[in-house]
């Protein structure tokens, strides 16, 4: 497409780069702002570039924050004692939906994808180790996601910490609650039998 | 959703207001431009800023532009006893690409619709009767959209038209090329009878 107006292009271009948006759909938005009030685009402008630029990390956890210690690592009530492995302040988000962990937070940063050229090194696996040797940690909850990456995460800092006096526990696999066991794949089936729980653990749930 | 971060919930807000992007949608943007260089943030948030700032309109035909007149009203081997009227900028876009129009084009920036509130004189329609009547114009052909606000705008346009001695057409409507008869609506093809064309037509149109 060609436009009559370099700044029309440039808009697409803008919000072509981001993911699951094309030039139409972006076109789409450009008007969209073209017609709404100037304040519109200004406000998302503004709210955009602090997003990236006034962003912080949480100094304890890495997760993000307004603030240097974020509002879960500052809170008296949490269980320092516990903390919960995630690979980005998405996680926490849905682990605090659910409204049942009281534990703290670890923010990786990412997963070990040797493929994709990240190592160890570059993941927040340092800053871990060396909460779990200072603040008398009891548990580590790994909630990494089930997939080869995940897998090869946890297995690389289960085996860091093994030399501590640290109990290190994985999120539980198995079916999913209100799925069919006819669209359940083979290896989560396989898995989830391999692993059946005595029932009393069913009803005690979460859940009920 | 209970963000951590302030900026994060004022970015979801940013995005989310934009049509056709939930919530969702929106925190996996936020998360892309958090992973990204903060180059990227900043060119977008500018590119939307400049994009509804510094946008200007052709004062002859209404188009955006980067100047007082757009590329199409100043080029000299456009004809300018030929104007197409249209809804917005993105229907000039649309025949821009046809390759087959050489004359030049008026902007309404709306349709005529007394339930939304749009009426006449919110429109660019004097301009376009002060256009007629002062530039020498032999045609003027309505490109809108062929729905109950499109016919009324034509109507009215047409009416206020018919004291000039100007040709007022309009876009050939009936079955689009490539589609299917089972498919197309009653309407569309009870019209599409009424105004057959003879066989010759079909040979020399602008898709050979």
């Amino acid at each position: 497409m060609e436009f009559s107006s370099k700044l029309i292009e440039e808009g697409v271009q803008a919000f072509a780069s981001l993911p699951g948006i094309g030039k139409k759909t972006a076109l789409r938005l450009v008007i969209h702002l073209l017609h709404e009030d100037e304040d519109l685009a200004k406000s998302i402008s503004e709210a955009i570039y602090k997003l990236r630029t006034e962003i912080k990390y949480c100094k304890k956890c890495g997760n993000v924050s307004d603030k240097d210690i974020c509002d879960v690592c500052s809170h008296p009530a949490r269980d320092h004692q516990q903390i919960c492995v995630v690979e980005n302040f998405r996680d926490i988000l849905s682990l605090e939906n659910t409204g049942q962990y009281k534990g703290v937070y670890h923010t990786l940063g990412g997963l070990i994808s040797p493929l994709d050229g990240v190592h160890p090194e570059q993941l927040n696996i340092e800053s871990l180790i060396s909460r779990v040797q200072n603040d008398n940690v009891q548990e580590v909850i790994m909630a990494l996601n089930p997939t080869i990456e995940g897998d090869m995460t946890l297995f690389y800092i289960s085996k860091r910490l093994s030399k501590f006096p640290v109990k290190v526990t994985a999120l539980a696999r198995g079916v999913a609650f209100g799925g069919e066991l006819e669209f359940v794949d083979e290896i989560t089936l396989a898995r989830s039998l391999q692993s059946r729980q005595p029932y009393e653990n069913y009803i005690t749930g979460p859940h009920q």
